[in-house]
């Protein structure tokens, strides 16, 4: 048997949702959260190159959905490890990105690397450490991965302050083909 | 016909997920975004008395669930506008609090009234603007209300900095009954 869903308002809710037709489960679609960190070696910044569509073969900050159970920071944590057998040590918020074509919140933090020893892990074809003029700019995965590093140098060895957010007239859309 | 769910892992996945065992939907749960707001006229913080459980009858801040297709600030504007006809200017990030008991992430703003004109809407008994003195502490909903609004004055005047997070210690559940 197959889920098929009909779009109606439940009742004493405000906003329509996706009823199963065959069992009645309500699907409750509400923006997403991923974590994820910006973190940096002797002032070389760590990048991923995905394995995973969208964008396989760009490179991407270690990122993903965070899960139940953990903190915002521990799955960013989690995802640096998952990803790229990083240990890092995460400091705060550097950034939240509102990418609402997806619904999607990005959480991203800013810390180091305990070790520069990482390596491709989970999604990951490839890792690498760039001196920021090094980066791949052309070949970076998503806008917000470019808004963040951008963000994380622009604020050199300053605190960490309030966090960045979506650039004026910035678009957080990849780029069509 | 019920909705009926087993715990498993799906094909390609890391984690279990609840699968409806009549349709084979994937429910996919990940921590929800509650997004509100800190906000001000005169000096005087705005509050809502909660028509509803969880904490029907005790005082809280206009927030609730982020829905798809808004940014974190316009939920947080459309809560306050839905629980309190509150027309508000919000700023920036005032915090961001965990709670991994119930998967729920907190994006709290700072802001101030346009109007002191507010009255009690949805899931609202009465709505109040309180001196910080006058704050009905002991009549407070949860524990993250408490902590926002603590980490409001603290601020004072200042501009915003690297938003407030849990408490040391904090415990952000329930006081138990």
């Amino acid at each position: 048997m197959e889920s098929r869903f009909s779009r109606r308002i439940p009742p004493g809710d405000t906003h329509e949702r996706d009823v199963c037709d065959t069992c009645g489960f309500i699907d409750y679609v509400n923006p997403q959260i991923l974590v994820g960190s910006v973190v940096c070696w002797d002032n070389r910044y760590l990048l991923c190159r995905r394995d995973i569509e969208p964008r396989r073969g760009f490179w991407t900050l270690p990122a993903g959905y965070m899960e139940v159970g953990e903190t915002a920071i521990e799955g960013a944590k989690r995802e640096a490890w998952e990803e790229a057998r990083a240990d890092v040590a995460l400091e705060g918020l550097l950034a939240v990105y509102n990418l609402t074509h997806i619904a999607q919140v990005q959480l991203l933090y800013r810390g180091v690397l305990r070790s520069p020893d990482v390596e491709a892990a989970d999604e990951t074809q490839e890792v690498g450490l760039f001196a920021y003029a090094d980066i791949p700019w052309e070949d970076l995965a998503f806008p917000t991965v470019r808004w963040a590093l951008e963000a994380h140098h622009a604020l050199g060895d300053h605190p960490l302050g309030a966090p960045a957010t979506n650039p004026v007239g910035g678009d957080s859309r990849l780029p069509s083909a």
